[in-house]
């Protein structure tokens, strides 16, 4: 019996099953009779056979995924060699895929890329885009990132509040390891010249803990208070990323190569250099972590919304060939394409220089892309002090 | 003219501005011709004559002030000497203020009950409870304690279903440095028995990095993930804080005596035993940080309630004398009451022994005590992994 396969990979978002239900939706409307079967853990669960069946999967059972945080199929970061490669693509001929629908970021789409080229067989190979990064290729903004941009833009606008009542130093540290767009989405909500964050590091801009010191008295003397937004992936003039250098070559990667950040040395380095410099001063470093990219209690409607269209656009776009679903942006609506895999896979998408003002500030250019994709900021009232 | 004077000590919540708009209102609706003064930075704006007149503050900018959290006045960890002490009675007096109130926690409690004592004056001394430590001496809860253990709950399931799409170990380092209900409250959402956090450690318990390595290798064995809540406050069998002998002495203490604890350090030390006992697991710890008390997102609406109720009980009690405002439970309903100052005053409430199952976990009637604060947890889809 025909089928169609859906797959996660790589780290999870708040909405990464509203694009796993998207594609199922489209999948039964398309074609009632075929089968629709998930794979545990991503392409690992295709090469071991561990399946499970989505077909008959109930409204309401759809509904509660939908709504549920993180990968529901399970995930992976195994990057396929040609042998994998051909295990994976015997499990989809075995199991008479007409499309293989795999969920993840540039990883992922490198991974479809590969299984395309060696594929001998009729089974379509569909990207559906998800990350907090936001650092797909073709995209206006990847599904998963507008959640993570509202935790991180709540989080910034509560640190300036804590921070007028007491004053003082804060560093939240954000993940991000080549793309800044979470740390700058700390500005989304800025409204008064001085609300936070006042200071923004990221990787696409040379960073150096002297200036950085430098760039917070300045800023600190003159407001009373410094609230800084700082990328877990921020690298010096070399390009050598900071917690790397910091932790002297003893840093792992993962199958990718991806170096693994903690950020939590970045953030007990950075804590040591503020308090050496403002020993007086109340100062305080937090790693936000894996907290923003799977919140349950911070999920977007919007972005939950077009999460479950791209995996709906994804299964759609199934039957009729391989690519990677992209969110366009017509400069009034958001809606999904398709493009070719290898104009995403394995390649990263960097804030823009307009974004930036100088080294460590959001242009006006900058704020009103994340502005646009923020909810509105709550209506809260201007301290006292 | 007389005045009521009100003032916000101590770290913010979510809703301590909903407590000091309940103390607004009810002072008004009790007085019309009293003029309502605010102190900034606490006590240390009465003896600077730096206040704001709250009076005529419109419903809309009450509505607006009561829902942004973190102190609207401003805050202060200044511990008042006797000295101190008398230059704050002669500014109430200069007020002609007919009561103080004064939002915080047991510091903030200590403060009036000294004032009190030293008092010559008709001045009443009244605290209204705020911490998310939950740690004040009377109370059932404290207002702050559920929109900061909402956010805790929202975490861990959220970690749960992270670490179930990508097994791991993850530990969140959590505020709380004599109490470990924020820390507990990691609980209160779990249904199934497998259901993060697997593993509570609170300041209640002694801790030792071994016997934590070891529960983690249970676990991690027996279920394929390890979710850990860890209290800030952590303490040897010696009773002295984990973050304390790690640092090797180099802790700064607050006016309170209190011992600044980042929960970095810590968390980093903790990093670094979990790579070595489990050297090819994904091990991840985050500190939550600042993040939890007075985030802008997650703002309870019980909680909110209660804050403001607590605020415009201690308005009305300030007209008949001193006391510390407490949140009772009947069994059926919370609702405030006024105990003596010293009740309350600089004394720490613990978990008690039967929150704890052993040395690691919550107990069922724990867990049912958080479950009666906590909103009703999402209902989410228990994951196909």
């Amino acid at each position: 019996m025909p089928s169609i396969v859906i797959a996660q990979g790589g780290g999870p978002t708040a909405v990464i099953n509203q694009t796993l239900c998207g594609a199922i939706v489209a999948a039964r409307r398309h074609d009632p009779s075929l089968r629709i079967l998930g794979a545990r853990h991503g392409v690992r669960g295709l090469t071991r056979g561990d399946l499970v069946d989505l077909t008959a999967l109930s409204e309401s059972d759809l509904e509660r995924l939908a709504r549920t945080p993180n990968s529901g199929l399970g995930s992976t970061r195994d990057k396929p060699d040609p042998a994998y490669c051909q295990t994976i693509l015997q499990a989809l001929e075995k199991l008479d895929a007409r499309g293989f629908i795999y969920i993840g970021g540039n990883d992922t789409a490198g991974t479809l890329d590969l299984l395309r080229q060696q594929s001998t067989g009729s089974c379509s190979f569909v990207h559906a885009p998800k990350t907090i990064d936001n650092d797909l290729m073709e995209n206006d903004h990847v599904p998963g990132f507008i959640s993570a941009a509202a935790f991180v833009a709540n989080a910034f606008v509560s640190m300036d509040l804590d921070f007028r009542a007491m004053p003082g130093i804060y560093v939240a540290i954000v993940m991000g390891r080549h793309a800044g767009f979470l740390s700058a989405a700390a500005a989304g909500w800025q409204q008064a010249p001085e609300d936070a964050p006042h200071l923004i590091y990221t990787p696409e801009r040379p960073f150096s803990v002297e200036q950085f010191l430098n760039d917070v008295d300045t800023v600190y003397t003159r407001v009373g208070r410094c609230i800084v937004s700082m990328s877990e992936g921020v690298q010096d003039e070399a390009g050598r990323p900071l917690a790397e250098v910091l932790a002297a070559g003893a840093v792992e990667r993962d199958a990718h190569g991806n170096v693994q950040l903690t950020g939590g040395d970045l953030g007990i380095e950075i804590q040591k250099a503020l308090k050496q410099r403002f020993p007086k001063a109340r100062a305080r470093v937090d790693t936000l972590g894996y907290l923003p990219r799977g919140y349950l209690g911070i999920i977007d409607e919007t972005d939950a919304k077009e999460a479950f269209e791209a995996g709906a656009f994804a299964a759609q776009s199934a039957f009729t060939g391989s690519g990677s679903v992209v969110l366009h942006y017509d400069g009034k609506r958001t809606s999904p394409r398709i493009v070719s895999l290898d104009q995403v896979a394995g390649r990263t998408r960097h804030m823009p220089d307009s974004f930036f003002t100088g080294a460590n500030a959001v242009s006006d250019q900058g704020r009103a892309y994340f502005r646009r994709l923020l909810p509105p900021r709550p209506d809260i009232f201007t301290p006292f002090v």
